[in-house]
């Protein structure tokens, strides 16, 4: 590994996003879903199940309060086991107890991160002054010994990590550090950074490789990431080292895992008997460099994945990276949908086998290719590959924007590519696809992580090395960077994803600046203008320009962006015969909305020739492209009879209109299908 | 309602089966099936699960016996619930209770009708002492006050009958009459019969429309039907009113499960909160004749409705039989694969939504399909239409063969149309589904079902009017009729289901018998020869002939059975774009043992000209089909890249060879695919 080589995100403060499709999906952010969020996490929304989240806290400061004031004589609360999600009895009258399920502390985690972020692009001192009082509500929960987990806290402190495979605690520190580091950057301000950090300290103190230290790992990933950007952002070895046992630990022998008790198991005994493959589902089944297959709970893995990946830069640890570029593998050439989506299977919300990748009951949660994209943005770091990156933008601008509502108001948290309403009510195996977006969910993991996600989405379009700047997704910006002690300004304008054509002006006279344009897999035909006296050369997926630079510097590229047909694998039994719209970096689909029901029923015509057509849904404009075909007739069938002899389907020509993909399920509960028959 | 036009099976005696294909799977059930089950009741089946069955009544017996001895001061036990299944925690040291299934007493029941049955065709003194002495033990069970259900006699009788939706008397009760009625036909010998009935009447006793008794009916039918044979068997009005009072209770509000305390829901909780539509899962969510949906587990539909046409057809019932008529056509022109499969989900083991036929999903239970053979049969009892017997045909010869191994002693309980065996390993959605048979189930009621149905097939190949013989099914068998006091034997020879040529011969000088032919759907074109001098009409799907009688009289039939391809409804997604080889009554599929792995890649050139070859599985002789086609190339496919640019799949031509679906899995654990693509 050539640690030379490595390059890193760009600080969320060095660039300035100003562009018009994703400055709109971070206004919807920042006016709809920050806010609704943090009514949600006050048990504010009408109608919507409670979080309970900030109330926990709440409860979990006025015990510390009640302890400091009691003195010695306060008795810890002796531990009660809640269940996975404690509901309250009755609802009326809520006692001082810990509701919600056991990692809702998260919530107010990724909420803080997204409001960071937020920040770092519109200065809001009245949302600030909340994130202020909350982060207080937060801070005076934590424990002395620095412990700040309100499940336990609340619970009983005397089961406090016991439980490792369920609980989330770690999880919860994670999301806490991850929410700690971003609000420091954004504001300066670290009341927040330093509860993590002696939370941190207290974990760091519990566990570890030393004699008499616990060997345990998380159940649910993040805390291996989240440890290496507190590394990051304190300069604290033992922080790094931390994530590095974590890690290490993992899959040995004999399982962690199986040394604790599982009172979950208790609550729901059938879930242990038939989970023969539960280490699996949490990626402990081996250690982490034996691992050569994505398994086991999407988001976890890619979560763990991330971590694996940032340590493997941080201690050049050849070894792991092998073991990322495995997982990355196995993941983008056998278990992937065409939109970026992860998970095959709701059952464990999980991959599945290799080429299993059903359309109707995928899972593909917004909060894996979230994951995804974290993972593929800590592989270009090691190595800025366009294999990466491509995958980076096939996830955002489809399964992950997909979603959210156009209007920011509801979610999904399961991103299917084949919806069929009457399916999906009266069939029990489609029972967690939903054909309309939901308001707000229970567990409440995909829209805030989602929220913090698109924030920050520069950090993902941007990374940078000493003299490099590397350009993954475009998209309109203004970026400063220092190289070698000279500022450089980029400022670059772009109307994607629906034109392929990207200016990037450059003001950075006397810099050594050197860029790296990601040359899409999409994009058959680049035309580049601008490049006269440039020195520009093509690696791995990228345009590396060097030249003179001037203050007046005008770079032009035409990524052509024709729509096209995608076939699958024919390993992918669900897409044999079958073909996927795409333009650019768009995935589209059919609606029953646009084409009738039984979308089932038509199918491509491949010669013919598509057109594209400016459109709009829900008076967000978008290009829609109107695919020439066929439709079988469903009359002519004999007296309705279920079978009958074998004859050609009578054809009518129909004009497809497709739509893309994340811009489904807006106009009403209605059929959606991306993968249709061609021919 | 025309009860003139009425018919009755023909019995059994007067029938003796002669035909090659019919009696192999005869013998199969006679030497190898009843002997293994009658090991398996008796818990003597190395590596099997025990069944428990006889030690439970032989516990029973004893217990009664006691009770005798002791006279008054005999305690009955109190009720223990003790599980839906219970299992002995120390395997070792059985105690005297109850084990296995709550509905363990059936799996004797099933037995002893095989049992009866395969006497009438094949006498064998040492199987009926065999059989005696069971009987004896069951007998010895019997309560003084007639009540004969081992759960409750060993666990307590406080309890009887007050948990009917999950706990199987009714049943159980249903499966013995079913047996007593059958060995009484077939033996002469009444001890079970007399058993039947004073159990019969010791629930007459207890449930009926009068004051003070008890307002339930079964939550898993076939106790309708069975008290329609018991009447017909004695005579008795009171079990036909018995069986109508359960049919007219049925579904009327308030519910009667509702009434009741279900342990079940305790054991089981998450399945009562789940199971919203759990009356539609018994057939009791409607009165039956408000019923136009066949809906809930298919078994007990099937079993229902069959009541249902029994009671039709002897009170005359024109409001039950439109509900027949209406749940019929339900099925079978919305809810049926083309193997005559029901139940198209594994959840609740029951009917889906209209068209949902899912291939390597589907559940199309054999139980499920010999249920809708009971139902046709008492359909054409009304109605002499092909339309019914079409069907039992097609259930006949491919998903209820399916079943049973070639060699008769492995067993499928699911019958999917598609199998991928990797799936059924990897997929828990596919747990279900398994692609080999099994050597006998805990739940054992499909193998001792299929040995009932299959030592009977000729009381479905055959039905009787009082100068008609209906003739059904076509298979070699010599049957003798009285018609107007004159005896008419009539002999046919057929190579059925191989091959269409079907010779009758008459001796009925004198008599006024008429033949009624059914002219099989799947037939273009049939020839006929020696109807000279005869009255020949085709009216409802059957040739109807009369003449003056001979003793010589031989008419043929010549059914052409060409391959041909099937299509499905448009409205069956999972059947677009593909065909299903059929050729006469039999179903075909590809397996991969003759066509290699990913049948998915396979296309039927459907212009090309089929061949028929002799062949064999596993020395069983069967007409093969080779049908040219495609087979797509899995090895262009660019670095193994999961999707690329969409281009025409390279083709090339292959000979795809069929095997008839019911003789598949019998080579090892392989793929399997009935709907192949069309082009």
């Amino acid at each position: 590994m050539d640690s030379a080589r490595f390059n890193r995100e760009l600080p969320l403060r060095s660039v300035r996003v100003t562009d018009a499709f994703w400055k709109g999906e971070m206004e919807l952010v920042r006016t709809e879903v920050i806010p609704y969020q943090w009514k949600a996490l006050n048990d504010r929304v009408e109608g919507a199940a409670p979080s309970y989240c900030m109330r926990n806290f709440k409860i979990a400061g006025k015990m510390n309060r009640e302890k400091r004031e009691k003195g010695e004589a306060y008795e810890e609360p002796q531990y009660t086991f809640r269940g996975f999600e404690a509901t309250p009895e009755d609802p009326e009258h809520l006692k001082d107890e810990f509701y919600g399920f056991v990692f809702q502390d998260s919530d107010f985690s990724k909420w803080i991160e997204a409001v960071a972020y937020s920040l770092t692009q519109h200065p809001d001192p009245e949302l600030e002054r909340v994130a202020d009082e909350a982060i207080e509500l937060v801070c005076a929960a934590q424990q002395e010994d620095g412990y700040l987990d309100t499940y336990y806290i609340i619970n009983g402190r005397d089961k406090t990590f016991s439980n490792l495979r369920d609980h989330h605690e770690l999880y919860c520190f994670g999301h806490l550090t991850e929410g700690a580091v971003a609000y420091y950057q954004a504001t300066g301000k670290d009341r927040l950074l330093h509860a993590a950090c002696r939370f941190a300290d207290y974990i760091a103190d519990y566990f570890g490789p030393e004699e008499g230290k616990c060997k345990g790992y998380p159940g649910h990933e993040i805390a291996e990431m989240a440890l290496v950007r507190l590394y990051e952002a304190t300069g604290k070895e033992r922080y790094l080292n931390l994530s590095r046992f974590f890690v290490d630990q993992r899959g040995t022998r004999p399982y962690y895992f199986d040394t604790e008790r599982h009172e979950y198991d208790r609550e729901r005994p059938q879930r242990q008997q038939k989970d023969g493959l539960r280490y699996e589902y949490n990626q402990a089944h081996l250690p982490v460099r034996e691992q050569d297959e994505a398994v086991g709970h999407a988001v976890r893995a890619v979560y763990l994945y991330s971590g694996m990946a940032d340590l493997a830069r941080l201690t050049q640890d050849d070894s792991l990276y092998a073991a990322c570029e495995k997982l990355w593998n196995s993941i983008v050439n056998e278990k992937m949908y065409v939109t970026g989506g992860i998970g095959a299977t709701h059952l464990g919300e999980a991959f599945s086998y290799p080429y299993d990748l059903p359309n109707d009951t995928a899972y593909a949660e917004t909060c894996a290719s979230i994951g995804l994209i974290f993972f593929a943005r800590r592989m270009l770091e090691i190595h800025p590959d366009a294999r990466y990156a491509n995958v980076m933008e096939r996830a955002f601008y489809n399964c992950v924007l997909a979603g959210m509502a156009l209007d920011g108001k509801s979610f999904f948290y399961v991103n299917p590519l084949e919806v069929v309403p009457e399916a999906c009510r009266k069939d029990e195996r489609k029972a967690h696809v939903k054909a309309v977006r939901q308001k707000w969910f229970g567990c409440a993991c995909c829209p805030p992580n989602l929220a913090r996600l698109v924030s920050s989405v520069s950090s993902y379009a941007y990374t940078e090395s000493e003299d490099t700047l590397f350009v993954h997704l475009y998209m309109g910006s203004e970026i400063a960077k220092l190289v070698n002690g000279k500022r450089a300004e980029i400022s670059i304008t772009s109307a994607f994803p629906w034109d392929g054509a990207v200016t990037i002006r450059v003001r950075a006279k006397g810099s050594a600046l050197r860029l790296a344009l990601r040359m899409p897999d999409w994009c058959e035909d680049c035309q580049t203008e601008g490049l006269e006296g440039a020195q520009a050369e093509e690696k791995d997926g990228y345009l590396y320009i060097q030249k003179e630079w001037t203050d007046e510097d005008t770079l032009q590229m035409f990524f052509q962006m024709q729509p096209r047909l995608i076939g699958a694998n024919a390993k992918v039994r669900e897409d044999v015969g079958k073909a996927a719209v795409v333009r650019g970096p768009i995935v589209y689909c059919l609606e029953e909305r646009d084409n009738g029901a039984d979308l089932h029923l038509a199918t491509l015509d491949v010669e013919a020739e598509p057109k594209l057509a400016d459109g709009e849904i829900c008076g967000v404009p978008a290009k829609l492209i109107i695919w020439p075909g066929f439709r079988k007739s469903k009359t002519e069938e004999e007296n309705g009879a279920l079978y009958h002899t074998w004859h050609r389907a009578k054809k009518e020509r129909v004009e497809l209109k497709f739509i893309p993909y994340y811009m489904w399920a807006n106009r009403g509960e209605n059929e959606m299908q991306v993968w249709t028959n061609a021919e």
